[in-house]
């Protein structure tokens, strides 16, 4: 359970940061990540926490979604929404003993949006997996603690149960697969792709891709490879055009 | 889920009521009983249920647990502690295929405690079985809307499974089988059997006993039959026993 992160989105409600803490120290979780919180530490916080102080007080506070995810290799991010989502969507009882699976062997997160909106697709984006608690169709809204509660207590159930081993492998951190997208974005961009394509919509598509496969360390290395000769092939074929055609203008 | 109530007992905190009624309503629960409750109405439970003010307006204030249980024929009590139990104490997850079968046919009722104490002994003698959500041991208080997130939770994943149908049986309701215990524990004491025994104690054990085999209204009716009858002899003997030993005093 320690390599196991719960990250809060900007959070509006301190007592709901409080309530969580509290939820998760109940199943035997501790580590809290919080993006930019509009309140913390705020006294609702520690009185919701109800003895779930440590919790809170060690809660990191980072400023971005890739500080709370450095190190991470699985990300599951929590939606309310069931329409127009790219990625595999599971319920929490599939889904748990996966993630407790990774977390054997190396840190994971559990992404919770705001209250209002909850996660955007950009948070979304950097997700390997998502997660939809099924509810009532005609008010889906839980509470944000709340939602915390029901996944550290699927974890705390899943945990219960032995968890099969896992392959022998070293799987990319959250790092390594967001500096591949720059790597993969830019170089797209350089080769001239995005002169015919959405650059926003076909990175949604890429990230989908590459979230099924999780991407390991190995390959990450082979596909920013594959990215710099690119570039360098591209940048030697445009050189060799500028020789060849010295009357046309550089731009 | 219409024949389901979710009973409070004396809550302290109006917040929690209007939590638990909102984490009711997310898993499609709506029948909000409450024992004698701090303060309600109030505007924090009103907050606090942030959309599911028809479940906290439809509440059913009682002032006691027999009125709240009353046409109940199966009760779930919440206990956060695993010792010194007589009862038969299971997980969320293996008690809550049974309570939605039972529901299918009849009212039953899923009990919780008051924040700081949980429930009584006198009230757990009401229920037909405990259940207690696994939690960490060294902080394994639930905040009292958190576990009726994670019951109600666990009813909603419960009903997405078809339920095994239910015998052809009229299983007695709560105020039939009070009415038996009282029938037997004055029965007993006429009797004179607690001269030997406390009675406290041994009407806890029976109530286990009777716990544990669900009794239908026509068992209730043939015990009581058997009670009065035990009584109509006893009275019967001792009359005999005035007019045989005549200089005997009354008592």
């Amino acid at each position: 359970m320690k390599n196991i992160r719960v990250v809060l989105s900007h959070t509006t409600h301190p007592g709901n940061i409080g309530a969580a803490a509290r939820a998760m120290k109940t199943m035997g979780l501790g580590r809290l990540y919080l993006i930019n919180p509009r309140l913390c530490p705020d006294p609702q916080a520690t009185a919701m926490a109800a003895g779930a102080d440590d919790v809170l007080e060690n809660a990191v506070v980072c400023r971005s979604i890739d500080e709370a995810l450095q190190g991470v290799v699985y990300t599951v991010a929590m939606t309310a929404r069931l329409r127009d989502i790219s990625l595999e969507v599971k319920t929490p009882r599939e889904a748990m003993p996966a993630l407790l699976q990774q977390a054997a062997e190396h840190p994971v997160a559990l992404l919770f949006g705001t209250e209002m909106s909850g996660l955007t697709n950009e948070e979304m984006g950097k997700a390997q997996l998502l997660v939809n608690i099924p509810a009532n169709p005609d008010f889906s809204s839980l509470n944000l603690a709340a939602a915390v509660q029901v996944m550290s207590y699927e974890l705390g159930v899943a945990a219960q149960n032995p968890v099969p081993g896992v392959p022998e492998v070293r799987p990319a951190t959250h790092e390594q697969v967001e500096g591949f997208f720059a790597h993969l974005e830019k170089t797209l961009f350089d080769i001239g792709f995005f002169t015919t394509q959405n650059p926003t919509r076909l990175m949604q598509r890429l990230r989908r891709l590459y979230a099924r496969t999780r991407l390991e360390q190995e390959e990450v290395n082979i596909l920013r490879g594959i990215l710099s000769v690119t570039t360098e092939y591209n940048a030697r074929l445009g050189k060799r055009y500028l020789e060849e055609h010295s009357d046309v203008q550089k731009h």
